[in-house]
């Protein structure tokens, strides 16, 4: 189980908002739910599940702003993939929680 | 107002475990109460405050590994730094959950 | 034509080289000479292509240190995704280096 | 001795292009040689030197397009840092190209 950490940044947008890009990709997301979880939060959006289809779920957000007349798309992303036990991203939080 | 998320990455730790390093971080952090905001994720650290003040807390943050003994730290960070309006992590959430 | 600048962050080596993997990756790199370009900085490896391609060789390059036995890999990725123009890393130096 | 590698994002251009940016932002580092190195890359800005003095100048990179006019800008810095052995971008390149 892997978690990515996606930020798309449309450039050209003439306007320093960029949320109705942010809406429109949790409105993607939506279409996975059940194959992955994901988390939106104030800096990007977090996304856990089997890493080929992450990376096809990056693939679709990245497009966003291009169906949406945009030129330009510069596009942040971190993977977290820890295999030798369950790399959840409750697992994580409750793992430093735990500890604090 | 800017926010900073930031994800310190300790090298040569003998252990995928890294989660002792994220909760000194967290403590760390304790000590900007009042001056900062903060929010772990399950993937980074969010910090909202005053860019120069983020600066040394970055600073701050990337040497905790060290600190404890490791000779190799790869810190990541992301700024979002907008001067328009209000830019809040409340603020930037509540844009898009109301558009949802 | 998309550019990405991946950096794969192998975690739990217990020693903080990590160059045996960086030229693994190069190595892996090689087998797409023809259908994509690849170029090593000191911080990171650019690769420009179609952006499907690149994000499969993301993924297999984000493999490579579980294939050398570790547990643990945090993979860090930038897309630029130009769409009006030709976008290759040749022609984005030129770019700037003709305006300085 | 540390590197940083910076990419800064002007938001809200109004236009695909960004390149009158990163010159700005060459021509600010002009001011720092000897104290630091730098090289451009087709993806980013990457400099070597003092940490504290780096991220003094991310700072200072991080305000270009504020100071053209614009008004949100989103960074991502890349920090390595390695002490148990010299550090520098010439010697990560060369540890690499010896190995393959």
């Amino acid at each position: 189980m892997a978690i990515v950490d996606i930020t798309v940044i449309p450039v050209g947008t003439g306007t320093p908002s960029v949320s109705e890009y942010v809406v429109e990709i949790q409105k993607v997301l939506r279409q996975y739910e059940g194959k992955v979880k994901y988390q939106l939060t104030p800096m990007s959006t977090l996304i856990e599940g089997d890493l080929k289809l992450l990376l096809e779920i990056v693939h679709e957000l990245h497009e966003v702003p291009f169906q949406k007349g945009l030129q330009r798309v510069c596009t942040n992303i971190r993977i977290d993939d820890r295999r030798d036990k369950e790399n959840t991203m409750e697992r994580k939080l409750q793992s430093v929680q735990a500890k604090l």
